[in-house]
């Protein structure tokens, strides 16, 4: 018997950052949550991080998952937003660790693939393929939503493989 | 009478991240503590800000800082190397706001102008204008941790002096 594995994925943004949480078992994948955060544009930056850590420590106090799948951060043109972008990022890392979780990360292009079989899928197929997979009623908005979900099912799949992914950090 | 205050300075990095703490009465200024944080190399990323975020959390526990002043990051020619100095510096604002602390930043030429008297002072100089403003018995080392002691202490002039910082994050 296969037991049941919660994973939580994050497409993490200072002004949004979406989360989606999937319960998988073998190969069935059961929705548990998903959304997103808004911290106000308006409060300072500490304020705003703060405010995302906590959004994301209760979820995973309520969701216990397994795993954290995260977006690979690339290299950005302006330094500032990947400097604001990578802070982000870490809210969820420091968030992930300290509830004893591994993390790992994912390129869009991979997670991509993995759910849509086309690693220049466009935002809408992705929004379509999640739903299919995870038999949702409607289309997962917004689309940092169904990012986060489609890292997820990315990282179940890969999981799930016989070839290690090698994209623990 | 003047209560006491305490402020804590943290000079972040991936590989080496310098803390000072001091406590100030008025124009008086007393070491607390200083050194610096070293986690491993060979581990992964993100167990190493997990140390960082520890040992700084646990700064924050024993002393009881009223606020935290960190170094501006600065734009810098290599992306990656300043998003991991990002997470790292995400590391000590997170751990101060979840402790309820207000977050100020300095350009590293402020706090030497401030301590010094010259902002493009060597790393020498800030070290004996620490040792001699704190009452030291030796210079502080490392650097880092002598350039987070100078964080502090521009802290704490900038606090006293008549012109708010507005450098709050």
């Amino acid at each position: 018997m296969t037991l049941p594995r919660i994973i939580i994925g994050i497409d993490p943004g200072t002004r949004i950052t979406g989360y989606g949480i999937i319960e998988v078992t073998g190969t069935a994948y059961r929705p548990l949550d998903y959304g997103c955060i808004r911290p106000p544009p308006k409060l300072k930056l500490s304020d705003r991080y703060l405010i995302l850590f906590n959004a994301i420590d209760e979820l995973l106090h309520k969701y216990r998952p397994h795993a954290l799948s995260v977006e690979t951060q690339y290299v950005e043109k302006n330094v500032q937003s990947a400097i604001k972008l990578g802070m982000a990022r870490g809210m969820a890392i420091i968030a992930a660790k300290r509830h004893g979780l591994p993390v790992f990360e994912y390129a869009p292009t991979k997670a991509k693939l993995s759910v849509v079989g086309n690693g220049k899928a466009s935002k809408e197929q992705v929004q379509g393929m999640v739903k299919l997979l995870l038999s949702l009623k409607e289309l997962p908005t917004p689309e940092d939503a169904a990012d986060a979900l489609a890292l997820a099912l990315c990282h179940a799949q890969s999981y799930n493989s016989l070839i290690p992914c090698n994209c623990e950090i």
